[in-house]
């Protein structure tokens, strides 16, 4: 049994995994990163012991961690993160001091495509990109069940690359990339600007405000998603022109919605790669959901 | 020893290559695919007999062939060669009739990156990115020294992603395609529209004419080269953003500048990629020129 912990700006995520990939039990907690690292990190090693004595304690043999931002991971230092605020924390040695088991950390994005890969939407496949639409746009590659890294472990920043030369200022400060157009909150930005939120506030609107004006048929709400499955197929267009991948797991809230994303995407896709007459990736959506993270930061070692 | 092969749309360059990586005798022969495929195959089977006779007849221990197309890399066939105009050609199996020698196939812009990896600019990188810049824009991928391929071989579609939405028209039928502003033929392009080859006959156009213009501080062409690099530098910041490589290996005539083009193309590429912080991609020109993919397919089994 492994503990998985994905750490994120709102939330904590706790699960016990057994060896076939399930949690086993759950725990949630939110992050209050404004209390500092050093307050987050006691709060996630007493999550980790509550946990374990509602499980009757059983023996671990180590926790994975998934965390945003860019890591040393053999030093197991949070380098810097916007989302949680940190900088230069050695989080998994201030855990295993609290817990005495070893700590491991990866990217957060790179844990929840192990764990679809391992449990979820992409398992079997040699080549796996995983693509998660949220506020931005992250990403995830497994070749042969492995994460591939890079020279820095800062490969996979697929949220940037560019679609629209000289286009939206992003906050990477380049103009035009993928999640200015892409990222669910492109989606919604575009959605209100064109009237699909009428009448409610800027704090109520979200994913599932916008997918019942889509399903209602609402001409406004089917122009943005129109335009918006052309931008999500334009950069998968692009990861199937480089990677020639077996699947594509697409994550993050409007995953949720099934063949109503992945049917004009796919279609879209079709029409922009590079082979349209060769078989193409297999296009599909996470089916694990926010427990990806956990379960996949469970496995870091299992690779 | 073994032979390489590299079979272009113009020309066919054969080298016998030794353990070393040295190619220690060379021949080089018009394609004339108009002939059609047993023709140039019959040719090739020629060449390489007069080349291993030239040398002493020395054993080889196979044939590797580069070349352009859609390959089925098992069957030794190439499915379908726009370039050469090939469909359906089993060139293997025809090669070895001729030869007696097992001969193996391998897509020609991936034996150049094998040949710059094995002998040249890419020489011990971990990953290493070829990109050739010539009519468009071609791609090689290796990984702790072997060649990725992706799902059906068909990975490295470097040129074709998308940089510019709604721009140039590309071949593939996409719009604003990398290689519709980066590769030579798009910068030639761009050249004669400004004006740089301004009462030259459209066939005395070339590279070399304009680097010359370059050279003299020809305010045009100054323009031009200060436009061409920032696209030349938003396709490579994608690479780094989506790989974190270790090297990038510029390929092409272009390649020939060297720091002349490298310089400006550094400096925009710092400026584009998501961790500006740091240390990128060694951004380095190939050393092999045209030798890389003789030298590459001589060892397709080295790796």
């Amino acid at each position: 049994m492994k503990i998985g912990i994905d750490l994120g700006g709102t939330t904590i995520s706790i699960g016990l995994v057994n060896d076939r990939y399930e949690i086993i039990e759950k725990a949630e907690g939110l992050t209050c990163c404004e209390e500092g690292p050093e307050a987050v990190i006691v709060r996630m090693g007493k999550m980790v012991r509550e946990l374990l004595q509602k499980a009757g304690n059983p023996p671990i043999s180590y926790i994975g961690l998934g965390c945003p931002g860019v890591l040393d991971r053999e030093m197991g230092t949070v380098i810097y993160s916007n989302n949680i605020k940190w900088q230069q924390v050695p989080v998994c040695q201030k855990l295993r001091e609290q817990l005495q088991v070893p700590v491991y950390v990866e990217n957060d994005a790179n844990c929840a495509a192990m764990g679809e890969y391992l449990a979820g939407a992409g398992r079997g496949s040699r080549q796996m990109i995983m693509v998660t639409f949220g506020t931005g746009i992250g990403g995830g590659i497994i070749f042969d069940g492995k994460l591939y890294l890079g020279r820095h472990g800062n490969s996979n920043i697929i949220g940037h690359i560019q679609i629209e030369k000289g286009g939206r200022e992003c906050t990477c400060k380049r103009k035009g990339c993928w999640e200015c157009y892409a990222s669910t909150r492109a989606l919604l930005l575009s959605a209100k600007q064109a009237g699909v939120f009428a009448g409610v506030d800027d704090g109520e609107i979200n994913g599932h405000l916008f997918f019942e004006a889509l399903k209602e048929k609402k001409e406004a709400a089917l122009c943005v998603f129109e335009e918006y499955t052309d931008y999500v197929a334009e950069g998968i267009a692009d990861l199937i022109n480089i990677f020639d991948p077996e699947r594509i797991v697409i994550g993050g809230g409007v995953s949720a919605q099934g063949e109503l994303l992945l049917a004009p995407v796919r279609e879209k896709v079709k029409q922009k790669i590079y082979f349209k007459e060769m078989e193409t990736a297999d296009i599909v959506c996470s089916v694990l959901a926010n427990d990806a993270a956990v379960i996949g930061a469970a496995n870091l070692l299992s690779q």
